[in-house]
C-alpha cells in the first residue's frame, strides 16, 4: 500500500482535518475542523463526499465539537452533544451513513463526567473509521487476484479513498495489486456531468503511484475494441436483492458494452451497501439533479442557457451484466439472490 | 423547413459571411470575408467546421479573393487564383472536401478576361453549394418517414446544418419531419471532448424549432432503458466498403447499447462519404488528438495538468450494428456490401 494515497478525513492527536475536494485536482488543501458548524459546512459544500467518508467526518465532527466540554458535567455534555448531533444530522438529507454514524456516536456515550463521555465518543468515532478501513481492505484482498500482470482496468466515477477511507472500494484491489508489485494500467472515465473521474479518481490514483489514463466517457467502446481493457471495476451506491446495481450514471452503459466485448464487469460492494429489502432495480427511484450540471462544466456554460436537459444521477445495471461482486466477505458469483445473502451474516454496520 | 435553421456559410449579392462556430452557443456572429487570407484563418481557427461546410466556404473564399481581379487580364487572374487556391488548400491538411472544392473551382475557370473567368468560378462555387443542399434534402426525404409521431430520436456530435449546408445530414430527416408537422423529441449527447452536441447541435435544433433535450454521454443507456429513445440517427465521416462506419468517438458505444435495447440505429451518409476503396473498418487509422482536449473543457482545466490521456477522435461502428443507411439515393439496407454500391452510380462528387 503506497503511503501517498490521499485520505479525505485525517484524524491524529485529537485533530480533525478534511480535504477540500471541491478544489481538486488543482489544490489539495486540508482544513482543520474545530466545531460542528465547520464540519456541517464542509459536508454541505461537498468538500467531503462519498457516503462512508461523510459518516466518518460527521463522527469525528461530534468529537471535536465536544472537546470544549471535556471538563463539563454530564448534563451539560449531553445537551451539547445532542445539539451538535442535530446540526450535523441535517448536513445532507439523503446520506444514510451520516445519520447512522451520528446515532452510533451519540449512543456510545457512557454515564459519567465530561472526560469519560468524551473518551467514549472518541473511541466510537475511531472504531467507525477503523471498521471502514477494514471493510475496504477486505474488499481489496478479495479483488486483488483479478488484477493480473499487464492488464487494463476501467473504472467509472470515484469509489476511491476520497469517497471512503484509505483504500476505497473499487480502488482497493488496485492499491493492493500495486503494493504487490503487479504492473497494470487503469483507465478512468471522466464521468460527466460532475467529473468525479477526471477530478478525483485520476488525482488519487496518481498520488498512489498507479498508472492511470484519463478518457472521455465516449471512448469506452473504442478502448475495449482495441483490446486495452481486460476488466471493469466500479463501486456502487446500492445493490438490491436480485443483484441489480445502482451506481453513477453511465455505469449501465459500460456494463452493456463490456458484455458485448466479453470484458468481465465487477462491482465492489461493502456489506453496508447491500439492500435486501428492495427486490430489484425497477423499485429504485432515480434522482434527477439540477439541469445546470449538464449545461455547464465547473461553472462554465457549454450549452444554450435554457436548453432542456435530463440529468439522472444514477442508473441501474441489471444483475446479469455483473460477473461478480467484490465484497468484504470475498467474491460473490451468480446467482446473486443467494450469494449476496453472505453480506447479511456479517455484523451489521447500518 | 423552418426558416430559422442557421447556415454556417452565407452567400448573397457576391458577399460571403461565415458563422463563427467557436463562439456558439453564446454568440451567433457572422463575419464578412473579403480575402483568401481571412477565409483561411477562419478554417484554421475552426470557425467553420464539418467537411462539406469547409469545402463550400473555401469555394466561395476563392470567389471573394478574385473580386479585385474582375477587370484584370487573363494571365493576372489565373496567377492570383492559383495563389489563393494554394493558400486555402492548406488550411486543414486532412479535409478531403476542401481540396476537392478548390480543385473544382480552379478547373472551372474559362478562357477569357477577368470578368468571364470570375463569372465561371462564381457559378462553380454556387453549384457546389447547391449540390450540397440537394444532397442534404435527398437524405432528409429518405429519412423523414423514420420519424413518427411522438418518437424520441438520439443523435451524437453535429452532423447538422452547421457542418454541411441547409438541412445537414443526420438532422435533415428531423427538419423535414418537423416541417411536415410531426411531433417528436430529439436527444443530443454533449459529445465530449469537444462538445459538438451541446455547443452546436442543441443550438441549431433549437433555432430550427425542434424539441431538443441535452444529455451527458453517460446517459444513453439509461434513456434507452426508460424507453425514451425509439431510434438513433448519426452522421458519418466515412463509410467503407463492408458498411463499417467511421464517426465521432462515442458512436460505436451508442450502436452497441442501441442493439442491446432493440433500438434501430441509422447512419445518414451522402454519396461523397462512401469509400468503397477501403475494405473494412480495421483498415482505418484513427486520429489521436491533443491530450488537453480531454484534460480541459473549453479551456478550463478539469483534470491534473499532466495526467496521461487517450484521445481518439473517431471510432468504428461495425456494419452489423447499422439498421440502414439514410442516403441521397434512399434507405440502404443490409447486405451493405451490395446496397451501398448504389452510391457509386450517382454522379461523382469527389
Amino acid at each position: 500500500m503506497s503511503n501517498h494515497v490521499p485520505e479525505s478525513v485525517r484524524w491524529h492527536d485529537d485533530c480533525l482535518e478534511l480535504l477540500d475536494q471541491t478544489q481538486l485536482p488543482h489544490h489539495a488543501t486540508y482544513e482543520v475542523q474545530t466545531s460542528a458548524e465547520s464540519v456541517e459546512a464542509a459536508i454541505r459544500a461537498l468538500k467531503v463526499r462519498g457516503a462512508p467518508a461523510i459518516g466518518i467526518a460527521a463522527a469525528y465532527g461530534l468529537v471535536v465539537a465536544m472537546q470544549p466540554y471535556r471538563r463539563a458535567g454530564s448534563e451539560r455534555f449531553e445537551q451539547a452533544l445532542a445539539a451538535a448531533a442535530e446540526r450535523l444530522r441535517h448536513a445532507r438529507p439523503t446520506a444514510v451513513n451520516l445519520r447512522w454514524a451520528i446515532d452510533r456516536v451519540v449512543a456510545s456515550q457512557r454515564s459519567g463526567n465530561g472526560a469519560e463521555r468524551y473518551a467514549a465518543i472518541k473511541a466510537e468515532a475511531e472504531a467507525i473509521h477503523a471498521e471502514d478501513r477494514r471493510m475496504c481492505r477486505a474488499i481489496g484482498i478479495a479483488g486483488r487476484p483479478l488484477i493480473t500482470e499487464g492488464c487494463g482496468v476501467l473504472t467509472h466515477c470515484n469509489a476511491g479513498a476520497l469517497a471512503v477511507s484509505e483504500l476505497g472500494t473499487a480502488t482497493a484491489p488496485m492499491y493492493l495489486a500495486h503494493e504487490a508489485g503487479v504492473h497494470f494500467r487503469v483507465y478512468a472515465g471522466e464521468t460527466r456531468p460532475l467529473l468525479q473521474g477526471s477530478r478525483l479518481t485520476v488525482w488519487e490514483l496518481e498520488q498512489g503511484g498507479i498508472d492511470v489514463t484519463l478518457i472521455s466517457d465516449t471512448m469506452v467502446a473504442h478502448m475495449m475494441a482495441q483490446g486495452e481493457i481486460d476488466l471493469v471495476i466500479v463501486g456502487t451506491d446500492r445493490v438490491v436483492r436480485n443483484g441489480d446495481v445502482v451506481n453513477k450514471i453511465g455505469t449501465s452503459m459500460i456494463a452493456i458494452v463490456a458484455k458485448h466485448f466479453g470484458v468481465p464487469f465487477y462491482v465492489a460492494c461493502p456489506a453496508s451497501t447491500y439492500d435486501p429489502g428492495t427486490p430489484d432495480g425497477r423499485a429504485v427511484v432515480i434522482e434527477e439533479r439540477d439541469a445546470d450540471e449538464v449545461r455547464t462544466v465547473r461553472g462554465h456554460a457549454t450549452a444554450p442557457p435554457n436548453v432542456k436537459v435530463r440529468n439522472p444521477a444514477f442508473d441501474v445495471t441489471p444483475f446479469d451484466f455483473v460477473t461478480a461482486f467484490i465484497t468484504n466477505v470475498g467474491l460473490l458469483a451468480p446467482p446473486f439472490e443467494q450469494s449476496l445473502q453472505a453480506l447479511t451474516t456479517q455484523p451489521p454496520r447500518a
